[in-house]
């Protein structure tokens, strides 16, 4: 008698979650220190001082009415003004509080665009691989998504999106750095997709919408250049949040940015104040847009994550290892050394490697490698990993 | 090419949203002392000194990556055996932290638990008059809303609300105390429906659940009794909300109990945790989580509540308004003194009384009153309210 699609939805955990829960359980029996627990996307560095400062001066100097009282429903305008101001000086922009709707993180920036965007028969598309949310926020919205290929560089497959793209087309779903390849896409990639969406859009006589999701914008190495992809394709619209950037996950803050060269812009914004509304997102968390705002140029320690991916791939790489180059983000995407991914886990869990296929993200053949934790779990699991492919062997 | 019916929510706000911004607007021209403005249901005493205590005592002993870390999706299960822990010790209940799903304030709390519960064809009864929303969140859930007549004293008609009752029916809605007219259901309404509702559920061989949302369950004067409706009827889903009782409404911290006593407890529990997700609802923030948690057993200062409602209810019933004894929130409704309750706040307008008609909560005839605003306010808005009621005789 309740929502069967919900009830399946909420029992059937993830393989992500479901690898987390085995390493809590397995840490309870020989100790968290011989688990190597790579599952979770959870940051492993302190958020930057600024931010626990900035709550402590806010605590100290903002009436409590004002401070914990609601905001309007986009977010409070200063703090979008705010945050406009610094898109606009890294990126060159001329951006308003007004293209602004503050969110209760990522999730909840997908799930408002995707439900502010679809109609009856929309098609999503998403180049493989992907974070899985994204078919739950899709199909939640009514609309159906379609998984594209990757092309052998994780790039998204360019000959295989343009294919994919039909008269019911309504957006594609990119997200660079990727979670969970660690790619980021190039410029040239981008470029060829922004192409091929301007011809067909001419094409179908409607926008094709790009859904940037960017949570990983500032987490890249060696200069990988993150491209601002409304710059090269006016009809993006950007879903971001600070969880990885200033470390908050749990805090639930990010936006939806609608910049106004976007087709229709002020209906999709409209759409999306809609949206927030009826999915019950009333406002994000009043203190954590100042939060934000006051940190939005930020970010935590990124030499952590940089230390991490230099420990883990030049020595997977070593051990013989075949792994996708992380120009971003924090994982490392690892090619299973058995053709199903699934089985290649649970042989590593016998070494007490906790690593997640990749099967859920579209792609088979592949595991995902989280390095977002300590780095002594790092260097305490090599062995592991040495003892893991001398197993093949 | 967006969503028409997200457009359309996004796009026409309600009308307590215009009658506050044009507030705004009309404080700017003739000064903000000069503008009674009782539109918006915004707690007007800050929180509990505990809440901003806390936070500061969170932000000295943890360490960051916990603080702001992600939750579980329920929430932590120390902050929900906390929260479990205070409803036991005051209703002499015997619920686990398993019971509990901490969620994004009251909005969440109603918009998951509706997907939660939601089938096809479903319908859903609210007794009229209710807060608006309502509607918003159970059409978005793809249910449908039934609305029941008032009885005169504003409790719910139960042979109106027998009468509703279908095959279809899912659950029925019931805020007490309510928005918008302060009436507590008194434990003899609330019995009656209970009766009826148990009947019904034998009749059509299925669950008929009540969604208890309950943000004003501490604001209660005179000794009026907020009746523990899972103890008077098992099929209870209650959804709470800090924001009121905490002066956090901002903050969005808020929770869904679905006791273990309910009909298909634990599926219903699941088919939360799916419906969630599909909404984007990652987490309730990790920070007020464990606000929520430590003052559970706290409230802002009620007296101010309580000296607002005497003022304002003594004058207005002195001056011969038809007023609706407040038991509980922080609403006044009083009856119209023209037929067109919209048409009467136009004219209260003239006096710079900004009023909102109770035509959208679903009846006729009144205006509220929310009284959660400066004494001051209150005090000098009474000559405004003496020459509304002078232009009518």
């Amino acid at each position: 008698m309740v929502s069967e699609k919900m009830f399946q939805l909420g029992s059937k955990s993830s393989v992500i979650r479901e690898t987390f829960e085995y390493g809590k359980k397995r840490a309870a029996e020989i100790g968290a220190e011989n688990v190597f627990d790579f599952s979770l996307g959870n940051p492993g560095v302190p958020a930057p001082a600024g931010v626990d400062d900035t709550i402590r001066r806010l605590l100290d100097t903002t009436p409590s009415i004002q401070l914990h009282g609601y905001t309007s429903a986009p977010g409070d305008a200063t703090v979008r003004a705010a945050i406009a101001a610094d898109l606009n000086r890294r990126f060159g922009t001329d951006y308003g509080a007004g293209d602004l709707y503050m969110t209760t993180g990522a999730a909840a920036a997908l799930s408002i665009t995707l439900r502010a965007l679809c109609c009856e028969g929309d098609e999503f598309i998403v180049p493989a691989p992907f974070f899985p949310e994204y078919r739950v926020f899709t199909e939640a919205a009514g609309g159906r998504l379609v998984v594209t290929d990757a092309a052998p560089d994780l790039q998204p497959d360019t000959a295989a999106l343009a294919a994919a793209i039909g008269p019911h087309t309504k957006a594609v779903i990119l997200n660079s750095p990727n979670n969970p390849s660690g790619a980021v896409f190039t410029r040239k990639t981008l470029t060829t997709v922004a192409g091929i969406l301007r011809d067909t859009e001419k094409r179908y006589g409607h926008p094709i919408y790009i859904l940037s999701d960017e949570p990983y914008r500032e987490i890249v190495y060696d200069g990988a250049e993150v491209a601002w992809l409304p710059s090269l394709y006016a009809d993006t619209a950007v879903c971001y949040s600070y969880s990885k950037s200033l470390s908050l996950p749990g805090e639930r803050i990010g936006y939806i940015l609608v910049p106004p060269q976007a087709a229709d812009a002020r209906r999709l914004y409209a759409a999306v104040c809609g949206a927030g509304r009826a999915l019950g997102y009333v406002c994000a968390s009043s203190l954590f847009q100042r939060v934000a705002a006051a940190n939005a140029s930020l970010t935590s320690d990124l030499d952590f994550y940089r230390r991490n991916r230099a420990l883990l791939y030049e020595n997977l790489c070593r051990m013989g290892y075949d792994c996708v180059r992380p120009d971003g983000a924090f994982y490392l995407f690892v090619r299973a050394l058995e053709p199903d991914a699934a089985a290649f886990c649970r042989r590593a869990r016998e070494h007490e490697l906790l690593l997640v296929p990749s099967d859920d993200f579209g792609l088979g053949g592949y595991v995902r490698i989280a390095y977002c934790v300590p780095t002594e779990t790092i260097r305490r699991s090599l062995p592991a990993f040495e003892a893991l492919i001398a197993s093949y062997q």
